[in-house]
Protein backbone atom coordinates (compact mmCIF):
# COMPACT_ATOMS: atom_id res chain seq x y z
CA UNK A 1 0.00 0.00 0.00
CA UNK A 2 1.07 3.51 -1.61
CA UNK A 3 0.76 6.06 1.33
CA UNK A 4 0.58 9.71 0.26
CA UNK A 5 0.38 12.86 2.73
CA UNK A 6 0.27 16.57 1.70
CA UNK A 7 -0.30 19.84 4.39
CA UNK A 8 -3.93 19.96 2.27
CA UNK A 9 -5.67 19.05 -1.00
CA UNK A 10 -3.10 19.89 -3.41
CA UNK A 11 -1.62 16.45 -2.83
CA UNK A 12 -4.24 15.13 -5.07
CA UNK A 13 -3.01 15.41 -8.29
CA UNK A 14 0.12 13.58 -7.01
CA UNK A 15 -2.01 11.03 -6.03
CA UNK A 16 -3.78 10.89 -9.32
CA UNK A 17 -0.52 10.74 -11.61
CA UNK A 18 0.01 8.10 -9.36
CA UNK A 19 -2.94 6.15 -9.99
CA UNK A 20 -2.70 6.47 -13.61
CA UNK A 21 1.08 4.76 -13.59
CA UNK A 22 0.26 1.96 -10.89
CA UNK A 23 -3.27 0.63 -11.17
CA UNK A 24 -2.55 -2.66 -9.07
CA UNK A 25 -1.49 -0.51 -6.42
CA UNK A 26 -3.69 -0.02 -3.08
CA UNK A 27 -3.77 3.77 -2.12
CA UNK A 28 -4.06 5.93 1.28
CA UNK A 29 -4.03 9.37 0.90
CA UNK A 30 -3.78 12.05 3.90
CA UNK A 31 -4.58 16.09 3.46
CA UNK A 32 -3.69 17.74 7.04
CA UNK A 33 -6.33 20.67 6.20
CA UNK A 34 -6.78 21.17 9.75
CA UNK A 35 -3.32 22.76 9.77
CA UNK A 36 -2.80 23.73 6.28
CA UNK A 37 -1.19 25.84 5.30
CA UNK A 38 2.73 24.66 5.92
CA UNK A 39 4.74 27.05 3.51
CA UNK A 40 5.11 30.27 6.02
CA UNK A 41 5.58 27.54 8.96
CA UNK A 42 9.08 26.85 10.83
CA UNK A 43 11.01 24.47 9.76
CA UNK A 44 10.81 22.53 13.71
CA UNK A 45 7.43 22.50 13.28
CA UNK A 46 6.87 21.49 9.61
CA UNK A 47 8.84 18.27 10.52
CA UNK A 48 6.72 17.53 13.78
CA UNK A 49 3.64 17.80 11.20
CA UNK A 50 4.91 15.81 8.56
CA UNK A 51 6.20 13.11 11.02
CA UNK A 52 2.67 12.99 12.39
CA UNK A 53 1.27 12.70 8.79
CA UNK A 54 3.36 9.93 8.08
CA UNK A 55 2.69 7.97 11.25
CA UNK A 56 -0.92 8.34 10.64
CA UNK A 57 -0.56 6.46 7.17
CA UNK A 58 1.56 3.94 8.78
CA UNK A 59 -0.70 3.11 11.30
CA UNK A 60 -3.19 2.60 7.80
CA UNK A 61 -0.74 -0.23 6.47
CA UNK A 62 1.06 2.51 4.21
CA UNK A 63 4.38 0.29 3.31
CA UNK A 64 5.75 2.94 1.57
CA UNK A 65 5.11 7.24 1.98
CA UNK A 66 5.34 9.74 -0.72
CA UNK A 67 6.08 13.05 0.61
CA UNK A 68 3.25 15.59 -2.03
CA UNK A 69 3.65 18.43 -0.13
CA UNK A 70 6.95 20.23 -1.30
CA UNK A 71 7.25 22.34 1.78
CA UNK A 72 7.49 19.11 3.91
CA UNK A 73 9.58 17.48 0.91
CA UNK A 74 12.28 20.39 1.35
CA UNK A 75 12.18 20.65 4.92
CA UNK A 76 11.49 17.30 6.78
CA UNK A 77 12.47 14.20 3.84
CA UNK A 78 15.80 13.32 5.85
CA UNK A 79 13.95 13.72 8.96
CA UNK A 80 11.25 11.68 8.06
CA UNK A 81 13.65 9.06 6.35
CA UNK A 82 15.97 8.89 9.92
CA UNK A 83 12.80 8.27 12.00
CA UNK A 84 11.44 5.42 9.57
CA UNK A 85 12.41 2.24 7.71
CA UNK A 86 10.19 2.04 5.01
CA UNK A 87 10.45 3.92 1.73
CA UNK A 88 10.16 7.36 1.52
CA UNK A 89 10.24 9.57 -1.70
CA UNK A 90 9.91 13.51 -1.74
CA UNK A 91 8.63 15.33 -5.07
CA UNK A 92 11.63 18.07 -5.15
CA UNK A 93 14.19 15.19 -6.52
CA UNK A 94 11.92 14.09 -9.05
CA UNK A 95 11.71 17.86 -10.06
CA UNK A 96 15.14 18.19 -10.48
CA UNK A 97 15.84 15.24 -12.18
CA UNK A 98 12.78 16.76 -15.17
CA UNK A 99 14.44 19.89 -14.69
CA UNK A 100 17.79 18.76 -15.70
CA UNK A 101 15.81 16.78 -18.67
CA UNK A 102 14.69 19.83 -19.96
CA UNK A 103 17.21 22.79 -20.10
CA UNK A 104 19.10 23.63 -22.87
CA UNK A 105 20.85 26.80 -21.83
CA UNK A 106 21.41 25.41 -18.20
CA UNK A 107 19.22 28.46 -16.66
CA UNK A 108 16.39 26.82 -13.91
CA UNK A 109 13.90 28.39 -12.16
CA UNK A 110 12.06 27.09 -9.22
CA UNK A 111 9.34 28.99 -7.75
CA UNK A 112 7.61 27.83 -4.21
CA UNK A 113 6.98 28.31 -0.94
CA UNK A 114 8.67 30.81 1.54
CA UNK A 115 9.53 27.53 3.56
CA UNK A 116 10.74 25.16 -0.07
CA UNK A 117 12.88 28.30 -1.25
CA UNK A 118 14.24 29.12 1.94
CA UNK A 119 15.62 25.71 2.89
CA UNK A 120 17.60 26.49 -0.36
CA UNK A 121 16.88 22.66 -1.33
CA UNK A 122 17.30 22.78 -5.27
CA UNK A 123 20.72 24.78 -4.87
CA UNK A 124 21.93 22.12 -2.56
CA UNK A 125 21.30 19.55 -4.63
CA UNK A 126 22.58 20.67 -7.33
CA UNK A 127 25.62 21.96 -5.42
CA UNK A 128 26.05 17.84 -5.13
CA UNK A 129 25.49 17.10 -8.55
CA UNK A 130 28.12 19.76 -9.76
CA UNK A 131 30.50 17.93 -7.14
CA UNK A 132 29.84 14.91 -8.47
CA UNK A 133 30.99 15.24 -11.87
CA UNK A 134 34.18 16.49 -11.08
CA UNK A 135 34.55 13.93 -8.74
CA UNK A 136 34.92 15.83 -5.50
CA UNK A 137 33.65 15.73 -2.38
CA UNK A 138 30.21 15.93 -1.88
CA UNK A 139 28.02 17.49 0.85
CA UNK A 140 27.24 14.14 2.91
CA UNK A 141 23.97 16.31 5.11
CA UNK A 142 22.17 16.62 1.78
CA UNK A 143 20.42 13.97 0.04
CA UNK A 144 21.90 12.93 -3.40
CA UNK A 145 19.69 10.85 -5.41
CA UNK A 146 20.48 7.76 -7.19
CA UNK A 147 19.73 9.50 -10.74
CA UNK A 148 22.79 11.39 -9.86
CA UNK A 149 24.82 9.15 -8.62
CA UNK A 150 24.52 5.93 -10.79
CA UNK A 151 24.15 7.41 -14.61
CA UNK A 152 23.98 10.87 -14.32
CA UNK A 153 21.56 12.54 -16.92
CA UNK A 154 23.28 12.78 -20.24
CA UNK A 155 27.03 12.70 -21.28
CA UNK A 156 25.97 16.69 -22.47
CA UNK A 157 24.30 17.65 -19.13
CA UNK A 158 26.75 16.34 -17.08
CA UNK A 159 29.23 18.69 -18.53
CA UNK A 160 26.74 21.80 -18.70
CA UNK A 161 26.89 24.75 -16.05
CA UNK A 162 23.67 24.45 -14.21
CA UNK A 163 22.36 27.86 -12.68
CA UNK A 164 19.09 27.94 -10.64
CA UNK A 165 17.18 31.16 -9.66
CA UNK A 166 14.30 30.41 -7.30
CA UNK A 167 11.89 32.90 -6.36
CA UNK A 168 8.84 32.80 -3.40
CA UNK A 169 5.48 32.29 -5.02
CA UNK A 170 3.24 32.13 -1.28
CA UNK A 171 -0.26 34.02 -2.82
CA UNK A 172 -0.15 31.83 -5.73
CA UNK A 173 -1.45 29.00 -3.26
CA UNK A 174 -4.32 30.78 -1.75
CA UNK A 175 -5.65 32.62 -4.97
CA UNK A 176 -5.51 28.56 -6.68
CA UNK A 177 -7.87 27.81 -3.49
CA UNK A 178 -9.81 30.53 -3.96
CA UNK A 179 -10.46 29.66 -7.79
CA UNK A 180 -9.06 32.28 -9.14
CA UNK A 181 -7.66 30.81 -11.93
CA UNK A 182 -8.02 33.13 -14.76
CA UNK A 183 -8.11 36.25 -13.23
CA UNK A 184 -6.39 39.73 -14.32
CA UNK A 185 -4.98 40.11 -10.72
CA UNK A 186 -3.91 36.24 -11.13
CA UNK A 187 -2.11 37.44 -13.91
CA UNK A 188 -0.20 40.60 -12.18
CA UNK A 189 0.60 38.60 -9.38
CA UNK A 190 2.10 35.65 -11.96
CA UNK A 191 4.44 38.74 -13.49
CA UNK A 192 5.07 40.13 -10.41
CA UNK A 193 6.98 36.56 -9.02
CA UNK A 194 8.33 35.16 -12.77
CA UNK A 195 9.84 38.78 -14.13
CA UNK A 196 13.13 38.22 -12.20
CA UNK A 197 13.08 34.83 -13.11
CA UNK A 198 12.24 35.93 -16.69
CA UNK A 199 15.32 38.39 -16.22
CA UNK A 200 17.84 35.69 -15.30
CA UNK A 201 16.95 34.01 -18.98
CA UNK A 202 15.77 30.56 -17.62
CA UNK A 203 14.61 27.80 -20.06
CA UNK A 204 12.78 25.52 -17.36
CA UNK A 205 10.74 26.20 -14.55
CA UNK A 206 10.20 23.91 -11.76
CA UNK A 207 6.63 24.42 -10.02
CA UNK A 208 7.73 23.76 -6.82
CA UNK A 209 3.82 23.78 -5.36
CA UNK A 210 1.32 20.61 -5.60
CA UNK A 211 -1.29 23.95 -6.14
CA UNK A 212 0.86 25.45 -9.39
CA UNK A 213 0.21 23.28 -11.90
CA UNK A 214 -3.44 24.56 -11.84
CA UNK A 215 -1.98 27.75 -13.27
CA UNK A 216 0.47 26.11 -15.23
CA UNK A 217 -1.39 27.69 -18.69
CA UNK A 218 -1.39 30.81 -17.43
CA UNK A 219 2.43 30.92 -16.00
CA UNK A 220 3.04 28.91 -19.79
CA UNK A 221 0.93 32.39 -21.30
CA UNK A 222 3.58 34.88 -19.53
CA UNK A 223 6.77 32.58 -20.41
CA UNK A 224 6.36 31.20 -23.67
CA UNK A 225 9.27 29.50 -24.52
CA UNK A 226 10.26 28.13 -21.00
CA UNK A 227 9.55 23.95 -19.66
CA UNK A 228 7.44 23.77 -17.19
CA UNK A 229 8.30 20.66 -14.48
CA UNK A 230 5.14 19.40 -12.84
CA UNK A 231 6.64 17.18 -10.10
CA UNK A 232 3.34 14.88 -10.01
CA UNK A 233 4.73 13.15 -13.26
CA UNK A 234 8.05 12.39 -12.43
CA UNK A 235 7.10 11.25 -8.90
CA UNK A 236 4.97 8.51 -10.63
CA UNK A 237 7.42 7.57 -12.77
CA UNK A 238 10.18 7.18 -10.24
CA UNK A 239 7.73 5.36 -7.75
CA UNK A 240 6.71 2.85 -10.84
CA UNK A 241 10.66 2.30 -11.58
CA UNK A 242 11.46 1.85 -7.76
CA UNK A 243 8.75 -1.00 -7.78
CA UNK A 244 9.15 -2.65 -10.65
CA UNK A 245 13.14 -2.52 -10.17
CA UNK A 246 12.45 -3.66 -5.80
CA UNK A 247 8.73 -5.59 -5.57
CA UNK A 248 9.46 -9.09 -6.40
CA UNK A 249 5.17 -10.18 -7.03
CA UNK A 250 4.04 -9.37 -10.31
CA UNK A 251 1.78 -6.94 -9.69
CA UNK A 252 0.38 -6.43 -13.15
CA UNK A 253 -2.73 -8.74 -13.16
CA UNK A 254 -4.19 -7.94 -9.63
CA UNK A 255 -6.19 -4.66 -9.24
CA UNK A 256 -6.00 -1.81 -6.55
CA UNK A 257 -8.59 -2.98 -3.80
CA UNK A 258 -8.51 0.12 -1.68
CA UNK A 259 -8.31 3.60 -1.79
CA UNK A 260 -8.91 5.78 0.83
CA UNK A 261 -8.59 9.86 1.38
CA UNK A 262 -8.43 11.32 4.41
CA UNK A 263 -8.53 15.05 5.59
CA UNK A 264 -8.05 16.45 9.36
CA UNK A 265 -10.83 19.27 8.76
CA UNK A 266 -13.62 18.35 6.68
CA UNK A 267 -15.44 21.51 4.79
CA UNK A 268 -17.89 22.28 1.81
CA UNK A 269 -15.29 24.74 0.51
CA UNK A 270 -12.91 21.91 0.84
CA UNK A 271 -15.01 19.44 -1.00
CA UNK A 272 -15.57 22.05 -3.82
CA UNK A 273 -11.69 22.27 -4.21
CA UNK A 274 -11.05 19.04 -4.58
CA UNK A 275 -13.92 18.92 -7.61
CA UNK A 276 -11.97 21.70 -8.71
CA UNK A 277 -8.21 20.21 -8.58
CA UNK A 278 -9.25 16.81 -9.95
CA UNK A 279 -12.36 17.29 -12.46
CA UNK A 280 -14.34 15.04 -10.08
CA UNK A 281 -15.94 14.08 -6.50
CA UNK A 282 -13.92 11.84 -4.57
CA UNK A 283 -15.16 10.46 -0.84
CA UNK A 284 -12.73 12.44 1.68
CA UNK A 285 -12.78 11.42 5.04
CA UNK A 286 -12.54 13.10 8.27
CA UNK A 287 -10.35 11.44 10.81
CA UNK A 288 -8.72 13.41 13.89
CA UNK A 289 -5.06 13.48 13.82
CA UNK A 290 -4.34 13.94 17.96
CA UNK B 1 -5.04 40.54 33.43
CA UNK B 2 -6.45 40.60 30.75
CA UNK B 3 -5.81 37.69 28.02
CA UNK B 4 -5.98 38.29 24.16
CA UNK B 5 -5.91 35.57 21.40
CA UNK B 6 -6.07 35.38 17.66
CA UNK B 7 -4.96 33.20 14.98
CA UNK B 8 -1.59 33.99 14.16
CA UNK B 9 -0.66 37.59 14.45
CA UNK B 10 -3.49 39.80 13.08
CA UNK B 11 -4.91 40.62 16.90
CA UNK B 12 -1.95 42.36 18.26
CA UNK B 13 -4.10 45.61 16.77
CA UNK B 14 -6.85 44.62 19.16
CA UNK B 15 -3.76 44.70 21.69
CA UNK B 16 -2.64 47.93 20.83
CA UNK B 17 -6.17 49.47 20.94
CA UNK B 18 -6.64 47.96 24.28
CA UNK B 19 -3.27 48.89 25.83
CA UNK B 20 -3.86 52.41 25.21
CA UNK B 21 -7.28 52.84 26.86
CA UNK B 22 -6.20 50.90 29.40
CA UNK B 23 -2.88 51.69 30.69
CA UNK B 24 -2.74 50.38 33.89
CA UNK B 25 -3.81 46.47 32.92
CA UNK B 26 -1.56 43.56 32.79
CA UNK B 27 -1.86 41.78 29.20
CA UNK B 28 -1.16 38.42 28.10
CA UNK B 29 -1.26 37.30 24.35
CA UNK B 30 -1.42 34.59 22.18
CA UNK B 31 -1.23 34.21 18.49
CA UNK B 32 -1.62 30.36 17.23
CA UNK B 33 0.84 31.14 14.79
CA UNK B 34 0.90 27.18 14.58
CA UNK B 35 -2.62 26.29 12.74
CA UNK B 36 -3.29 30.10 11.58
CA UNK B 37 -5.66 30.55 9.11
CA UNK B 38 -9.06 29.90 11.32
CA UNK B 39 -10.82 31.19 8.17
CA UNK B 40 -10.92 28.52 6.13
CA UNK B 41 -11.68 25.66 8.56
CA UNK B 42 -14.71 24.55 10.20
CA UNK B 43 -16.86 24.98 12.95
CA UNK B 44 -16.00 22.32 15.08
CA UNK B 45 -12.66 22.47 14.78
CA UNK B 46 -12.32 26.20 15.27
CA UNK B 47 -13.97 25.58 18.14
CA UNK B 48 -11.83 23.16 19.62
CA UNK B 49 -8.59 25.45 18.71
CA UNK B 50 -10.23 28.53 20.45
CA UNK B 51 -10.96 26.37 23.55
CA UNK B 52 -7.36 25.49 23.72
CA UNK B 53 -6.47 29.28 23.06
CA UNK B 54 -8.46 30.27 25.57
CA UNK B 55 -7.16 27.64 28.18
CA UNK B 56 -3.62 28.60 27.55
CA UNK B 57 -4.69 32.41 28.27
CA UNK B 58 -6.15 31.31 31.77
CA UNK B 59 -2.80 29.10 32.87
CA UNK B 60 -0.92 32.69 32.12
CA UNK B 61 -3.42 34.37 34.28
CA UNK B 62 -6.44 35.77 32.26
CA UNK B 63 -9.15 36.73 34.49
CA UNK B 64 -11.04 38.20 31.14
CA UNK B 65 -10.68 37.38 27.63
CA UNK B 66 -10.87 38.99 24.48
CA UNK B 67 -11.63 37.01 21.28
CA UNK B 68 -9.57 39.58 19.10
CA UNK B 69 -9.71 36.61 15.90
CA UNK B 70 -13.58 37.89 13.85
CA UNK B 71 -13.38 34.30 13.07
CA UNK B 72 -13.64 32.57 16.32
CA UNK B 73 -15.60 35.12 17.85
CA UNK B 74 -18.12 34.40 14.51
CA UNK B 75 -18.24 30.68 15.69
CA UNK B 76 -17.16 29.81 18.90
CA UNK B 77 -18.26 32.40 21.14
CA UNK B 78 -20.95 31.09 23.02
CA UNK B 79 -18.94 27.59 22.89
CA UNK B 80 -16.05 29.59 24.99
CA UNK B 81 -18.76 31.36 27.09
CA UNK B 82 -20.37 27.84 28.13
CA UNK B 83 -17.04 26.53 28.92
CA UNK B 84 -15.29 29.18 31.55
CA UNK B 85 -16.69 31.50 34.24
CA UNK B 86 -14.76 34.42 33.37
CA UNK B 87 -15.92 37.12 31.15
CA UNK B 88 -15.07 36.68 27.27
CA UNK B 89 -15.67 39.38 24.67
CA UNK B 90 -15.64 38.95 21.25
CA UNK B 91 -14.77 41.68 18.71
CA UNK B 92 -18.42 41.14 16.34
CA UNK B 93 -21.01 42.94 18.76
CA UNK B 94 -18.41 46.12 19.19
CA UNK B 95 -18.39 46.05 15.44
CA UNK B 96 -21.99 46.12 15.25
CA UNK B 97 -22.80 48.65 17.39
CA UNK B 98 -19.96 51.17 15.56
CA UNK B 99 -22.36 50.23 12.54
CA UNK B 100 -25.58 50.69 14.01
CA UNK B 101 -23.67 54.24 15.06
CA UNK B 102 -22.77 55.35 11.78
CA UNK B 103 -24.80 54.43 9.50
CA UNK B 104 -27.42 56.85 8.12
CA UNK B 105 -28.75 54.90 5.49
CA UNK B 106 -29.52 51.53 7.48
CA UNK B 107 -27.55 49.66 4.67
CA UNK B 108 -24.77 48.14 6.63
CA UNK B 109 -21.90 45.72 4.34
CA UNK B 110 -19.56 43.58 6.26
CA UNK B 111 -16.24 42.10 4.80
CA UNK B 112 -14.80 39.19 6.03
CA UNK B 113 -13.62 35.56 6.25
CA UNK B 114 -15.67 32.19 4.57
CA UNK B 115 -16.06 31.03 8.39
CA UNK B 116 -17.01 34.63 9.10
CA UNK B 117 -19.29 35.21 6.77
CA UNK B 118 -21.04 32.10 6.42
CA UNK B 119 -21.87 31.81 10.28
CA UNK B 120 -24.25 34.78 9.45
CA UNK B 121 -23.56 35.70 12.84
CA UNK B 122 -23.94 39.76 11.74
CA UNK B 123 -27.41 39.12 10.26
CA UNK B 124 -28.28 36.96 13.65
CA UNK B 125 -27.91 39.86 15.43
CA UNK B 126 -29.19 42.16 13.98
CA UNK B 127 -32.34 40.12 13.47
CA UNK B 128 -32.49 40.02 17.22
CA UNK B 129 -32.06 43.62 17.51
CA UNK B 130 -34.81 44.08 14.88
CA UNK B 131 -37.16 41.73 17.41
CA UNK B 132 -36.75 43.74 20.33
CA UNK B 133 -36.98 46.77 19.01
CA UNK B 134 -40.65 45.65 18.30
CA UNK B 135 -41.10 44.51 21.40
CA UNK B 136 -41.23 40.20 19.84
CA UNK B 137 -39.57 37.37 21.00
CA UNK B 138 -35.76 37.13 20.71
CA UNK B 139 -33.77 34.12 19.22
CA UNK B 140 -32.49 32.87 22.41
CA UNK B 141 -29.81 30.81 20.61
CA UNK B 142 -28.36 33.83 19.21
CA UNK B 143 -26.55 35.93 22.44
CA UNK B 144 -28.09 39.54 22.40
CA UNK B 145 -25.66 42.42 23.80
CA UNK B 146 -26.16 45.14 26.69
CA UNK B 147 -25.81 47.78 24.27
CA UNK B 148 -28.99 46.40 22.23
CA UNK B 149 -30.81 44.92 25.32
CA UNK B 150 -30.31 47.81 27.88
CA UNK B 151 -30.35 51.26 25.89
CA UNK B 152 -30.53 50.64 22.13
CA UNK B 153 -28.26 53.24 19.78
CA UNK B 154 -30.54 56.44 19.61
CA UNK B 155 -34.04 56.94 19.13
CA UNK B 156 -33.67 57.67 15.70
CA UNK B 157 -31.61 55.03 14.78
CA UNK B 158 -33.84 52.09 17.16
CA UNK B 159 -36.70 53.00 14.42
CA UNK B 160 -34.60 52.64 11.45
CA UNK B 161 -34.38 49.84 8.87
CA UNK B 162 -31.17 48.07 8.88
CA UNK B 163 -30.07 46.09 5.93
CA UNK B 164 -26.95 44.06 6.13
CA UNK B 165 -24.90 42.84 2.99
CA UNK B 166 -22.01 40.59 3.76
CA UNK B 167 -18.83 39.67 1.41
CA UNK B 168 -16.20 36.90 2.30
CA UNK B 169 -12.82 38.60 0.97
CA UNK B 170 -10.53 35.59 2.03
CA UNK B 171 -7.59 36.74 -0.22
CA UNK B 172 -6.90 39.80 1.66
CA UNK B 173 -5.62 37.55 4.91
CA UNK B 174 -2.38 36.83 2.64
CA UNK B 175 -2.20 39.97 0.49
CA UNK B 176 -1.72 41.62 3.82
CA UNK B 177 0.82 39.20 5.27
CA UNK B 178 2.73 39.37 2.01
CA UNK B 179 2.69 43.21 2.40
CA UNK B 180 1.21 43.63 -1.09
CA UNK B 181 -0.10 46.71 0.67
CA UNK B 182 -0.64 49.30 -2.42
CA UNK B 183 -0.43 47.31 -5.51
CA UNK B 184 -2.62 47.14 -8.12
CA UNK B 185 -3.13 43.64 -7.71
CA UNK B 186 -4.58 44.18 -4.43
CA UNK B 187 -7.15 47.44 -5.68
CA UNK B 188 -8.22 44.65 -8.34
CA UNK B 189 -9.01 42.24 -5.36
CA UNK B 190 -10.83 44.91 -3.45
CA UNK B 191 -12.96 45.84 -6.55
CA UNK B 192 -14.36 42.71 -6.86
CA UNK B 193 -14.71 42.21 -3.14
CA UNK B 194 -16.50 45.33 -2.85
CA UNK B 195 -18.66 45.88 -5.94
CA UNK B 196 -21.21 43.52 -4.82
CA UNK B 197 -21.71 45.96 -1.58
CA UNK B 198 -21.45 48.46 -3.22
CA UNK B 199 -24.24 48.04 -5.32
CA UNK B 200 -26.61 47.59 -2.35
CA UNK B 201 -25.67 51.47 -1.68
CA UNK B 202 -24.43 50.75 1.69
CA UNK B 203 -23.02 53.80 3.63
CA UNK B 204 -21.07 51.81 6.35
CA UNK B 205 -18.55 48.56 6.15
CA UNK B 206 -17.63 46.52 9.38
CA UNK B 207 -14.16 45.47 8.45
CA UNK B 208 -14.52 42.32 9.62
CA UNK B 209 -10.87 40.73 10.17
CA UNK B 210 -8.06 42.12 12.57
CA UNK B 211 -6.14 42.08 8.68
CA UNK B 212 -8.54 44.51 6.64
CA UNK B 213 -7.86 47.47 8.78
CA UNK B 214 -4.13 47.40 7.20
CA UNK B 215 -5.91 48.11 3.75
CA UNK B 216 -8.61 50.79 5.15
CA UNK B 217 -6.81 53.50 3.26
CA UNK B 218 -6.36 51.90 -0.14
CA UNK B 219 -10.26 50.35 0.51
CA UNK B 220 -11.32 54.13 1.55
CA UNK B 221 -10.18 55.31 -1.78
CA UNK B 222 -12.60 52.56 -3.72
CA UNK B 223 -15.26 53.22 -1.11
CA UNK B 224 -15.25 57.38 -0.18
CA UNK B 225 -18.76 57.79 1.41
CA UNK B 226 -18.68 55.03 3.21
CA UNK B 227 -17.93 54.68 6.72
CA UNK B 228 -15.04 51.90 7.51
CA UNK B 229 -15.21 50.25 11.23
CA UNK B 230 -12.61 48.83 12.43
CA UNK B 231 -13.68 47.05 15.72
CA UNK B 232 -10.58 47.20 17.63
CA UNK B 233 -11.33 50.46 18.54
CA UNK B 234 -14.89 49.55 19.95
CA UNK B 235 -13.98 46.44 21.27
CA UNK B 236 -11.17 48.37 23.80
CA UNK B 237 -14.01 50.94 24.45
CA UNK B 238 -16.40 48.60 25.50
CA UNK B 239 -13.87 46.72 27.80
CA UNK B 240 -12.78 50.24 29.17
CA UNK B 241 -16.23 50.60 30.31
CA UNK B 242 -17.43 46.99 31.79
CA UNK B 243 -14.03 47.40 34.06
CA UNK B 244 -14.45 50.94 34.83
CA UNK B 245 -18.49 49.39 36.17
CA UNK B 246 -17.25 45.85 37.43
CA UNK B 247 -14.05 46.21 39.55
CA UNK B 248 -14.05 47.90 42.57
CA UNK B 249 -10.10 48.97 42.47
CA UNK B 250 -9.13 52.01 41.09
CA UNK B 251 -6.30 51.41 39.03
CA UNK B 252 -5.36 54.54 37.50
CA UNK B 253 -3.01 55.16 39.18
CA UNK B 254 -1.26 52.05 38.92
CA UNK B 255 1.19 51.11 36.18
CA UNK B 256 1.18 47.87 34.25
CA UNK B 257 3.40 45.53 35.14
CA UNK B 258 3.58 42.75 32.47
CA UNK B 259 2.52 42.47 28.98
CA UNK B 260 3.27 39.08 27.10
CA UNK B 261 3.13 37.88 23.74
CA UNK B 262 3.03 34.33 22.76
CA UNK B 263 2.83 32.62 19.71
CA UNK B 264 2.58 28.85 18.35
CA UNK B 265 5.33 28.96 15.90
CA UNK B 266 7.59 31.43 15.50
CA UNK B 267 9.88 32.83 11.98
CA UNK B 268 11.24 35.09 10.87
CA UNK B 269 8.64 36.39 8.78
CA UNK B 270 6.10 36.69 11.38
CA UNK B 271 8.59 38.82 13.34
CA UNK B 272 8.43 41.10 9.79
CA UNK B 273 5.01 41.16 9.49
CA UNK B 274 4.34 41.92 12.81
CA UNK B 275 6.65 45.19 12.38
CA UNK B 276 4.50 46.20 9.78
CA UNK B 277 1.52 45.48 11.68
CA UNK B 278 2.49 47.57 14.81
CA UNK B 279 5.16 49.91 13.08
CA UNK B 280 7.36 48.91 16.10
CA UNK B 281 9.17 45.47 16.91
CA UNK B 282 8.02 43.52 19.99
CA UNK B 283 9.26 40.43 21.76
CA UNK B 284 7.83 37.70 20.79
CA UNK B 285 7.94 34.33 22.72
CA UNK B 286 7.17 30.69 21.36
CA UNK B 287 5.11 28.19 23.69
CA UNK B 288 4.25 24.76 22.30
CA UNK B 289 0.96 24.64 22.83
CA UNK B 290 -0.11 20.84 22.66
Amino acid sequence: MIGIFDSGIGGLTVAKAIKKVLPSYDLVYFGDTARVPYGNKSDDLIKQYALEDAKFLISKGAKIIIVACNTASSVALDYLRSNFDIPIFGVIEPAVRGALEATVNGNIGVIGTRATINSKVFEKLLKNFDLLKQNKKIDKNVNVPAFMRKQGISPVKDKMKINIFSQSAPLLVPLTEEGHLNRPETIKIIKYYISPLKMKQIDTLILGCTHYPLLKDLIQTKMKNTTLIDSAVYIAEDLRKYLSANIDIDRSLSKRKCENYYVSDLTLHTQNIVQKFLGKKINLEYVKLN
